[in-house]
């Protein structure tokens, strides 16, 4: 979809809505609506999109360069070095805007850095969440998006398939992760991951955060991954665990409720599904094998621009799942002594259930010594 | 410096400001008073920090284990994934703020998402910028954070050297990226680099936030990095201009004046000088030498824990520098068809001047054919 094609969808959903305005700062909705790459910083990037307007935009002088391509009308104000002018660009941003207008913002991306601007060139304005209002827009990707998180898993499954070799007695997590990181930007992933690879052996994987550390790989250790490449903004975000030589039976019997629990939460997937409702499928799997309390977290959430984003696959979450739509599905189960196990897959919903993105394989691998 | 003591420090920088409490969300402040380390997603997680009180803390329970070691109290407010729990974890650890508090935030850090709870869970207080309270605590780097920044120079210095032999005709920005980013993480490097390192070739390097393309290096190009290494958070942050092949006179003659620039703002550096003292010692070499309007940007920026923190290098900033202190010297030349030249170290105020912690030459270099 192009960015004119975009930006008219804006304007329809911020008329269905309760908003005058959406304010924009650097972030992934920014490009998603502008096509305008801007990164934060200390100096606030701000787009104000108001129906039947031009966007209008607040951009460091030493950015302005950046706008000139751009296909379509946006009302630039540049701001110097000197503070002064900061305030001078917001408030001709912001100037046609009504008294007491409504203006949306995402909760997870706007500071207080641009909030305090904002508010002081708008002063009768109400800043609310404008995160559903995005999310709408945000949520369904077309093929060309689809095509684009695709080729992240693939960045990502041939890096996983390039490192898998060097998992050896005495090596630590840390350097599994830089190689894995080094594979996925030889494979051409952005330099901005989604997220730093948790490589995570043995009991360190009973942390589903866990961080890499110089811990080093012994025989029989659950070796956790959950790594993910950037495609042009895209993200992919996968979990696979493996043992280091043989698995014992606790760790295969675990390994398989996990096994069961990711297939139950990717066949719930389909249009008309609420992502509640796939959490339950996932759990129900869990909890009916006796390991309920110990899978800590919910079951999944979005993922394209951001690496969590709606629809988020929690318990309760009534959101009805429409084609397009991609998420990851990632029970687990972790035991503090012992580690975790946990899988996770990339999946979109499709017109007539859902596909995984991933294509790596589900089943026991045990690492040769 | 322990974490107790940081927290002493905190606690008397409150009392010695107009402020009641400091909140912190996730981000550098946070495990530099703390030692907790925890990542922006859509949990918030803020601390709160009152004189004479225990901090109070706001974690989503999944990560509650990472509290369990702390060598020092902390009242610890957990929610699960329900949302009705979020309020209730905020309204807790608020709970002792007295009516019309004054609550300094971080600007740049604290978001919509965590303001929106705080301003539920404490609706008389009234948020400010807390920023300056911060910075004063975090400017001066104490010899265990010297030694770390060393180390962040080291490795990029090491990936650098590694990297240049790979830079002949027809290899693109993108693959010189992508090995520059490997070698740092094989140095040693978090894989949460400071920023997506800028490899910009011939005209490319005219602007000063380029970002890696497919373009392909030509004889003559001038090839510029800007990349910096992550050690354990504290960031490096350098530039380093080439030529591919033999350097033209214009060439010659815009990397002398830079040079010289570079020179003038390092020399300028010492206790007692002020921030902007050094915008006008670099600025002044380029404006001799006729090429004031291409130096389009400050000439530095402090450099730590974030990428970009104060004392700012630019005109008029009279912050005063104080042993410790440590800030880029970045002055730079851009000219629209030839490209931009950039020289930028990282220094460190010490008692009898400045030291720059950048160890590689500034001479000249033009690379092998």
């Amino acid at each position: 979809m192009s960015h004119t094609a975009r930006l008219q969808r804006l304007d329809a959903a911020i008329q269905a809505s309760t908003l005058d305005a959406i304010v924009l700062n650097a972030g992934p909705s920014l490009p998603y609506m502008t096509g305008l790459h801007v990164h934060l910083s200390e100096r606030p990037v701000v787009a104000c999109f108001t129906p039947g307007m031009s966007p209008t935009l607040v951009l460091p002088a030493l950015e302005a360069q950046k706008v000139s391509h751009l296909p379509y009308g946006m009302d630039v104000y540049t701001y110097s070095e000197s503070l002064a002018s900061w305030d001078t660009a917001f408030e001709a941003a912001l100037g046609h805007l009504p008294e007491n207008a409504v203006i949306g913002v995402e909760d997870g991306v706007l500071r207080f850095l641009e909030l305090r601007y904002l508010q002081s060139a708008a002063p009768s304005a109400r800043f609310v969440s404008g995160e559903e209002v995005m999310a709408t827009l945000r949520m369904r990707k077309d093929d060309v998006e689809r095509a684009l998180m695709q080729e992240a898993v693939r960045m990502a499954e041939v890096a996983l398939r390039q490192t898998l070799p060097h998992v050896k007695p005495g090596v630590t997590e840390r350097e599994i992760s830089s190689r894995l990181i080094a594979n996925m930007l030889s494979e051409g992933s952005g330099g901005e991951l989604p997220f730093q690879p948790i490589i995570a052996f043995g009991a360190n994987s009973a942390n589903p955060h866990a961080v890499p550390t110089d811990y080093a790989a012994r025989e029989g250790d659950l070796i956790l991954f959950d790594w993910g490449a950037n495609n042009e903004g895209y993200f992919s975000d996968m979990t696979r665990t493996f043992v280091l030589g043989e698995a014992t039976d606790d760790v295969r019997h675990m390994y398989s409720v996990v096994e069961k629990a990711n297939e139950a939460g990717r066949a719930a997937g389909r249009p008309g599904a609420t992502a509640g409702s796939l959490d339950t499928a996932t759990r129900h799997v869990i909890e009916e094998a006796g390991f309920g309390p110990r899978f800590v977290h919910r079951t999944g959430h979005g993922l394209g621009l951001d690496v969590h984003e709606p629809p988020y696959i929690r318990d309760g979450n009534d959101a009805v799942l429409e084609i397009g739509m991609t998420y990851t599905i990632e029970p687990g189960i972790y035991l503090p002594e012992l580690g975790g196990v946990r899988i996770e897959d990339d999946m979109i919903i499709t017109d007539s259930g859902s596909e995984s993105l991933t294509t790596l394989t589900r089943e026991l691998t045990m690492l040769p010594l």
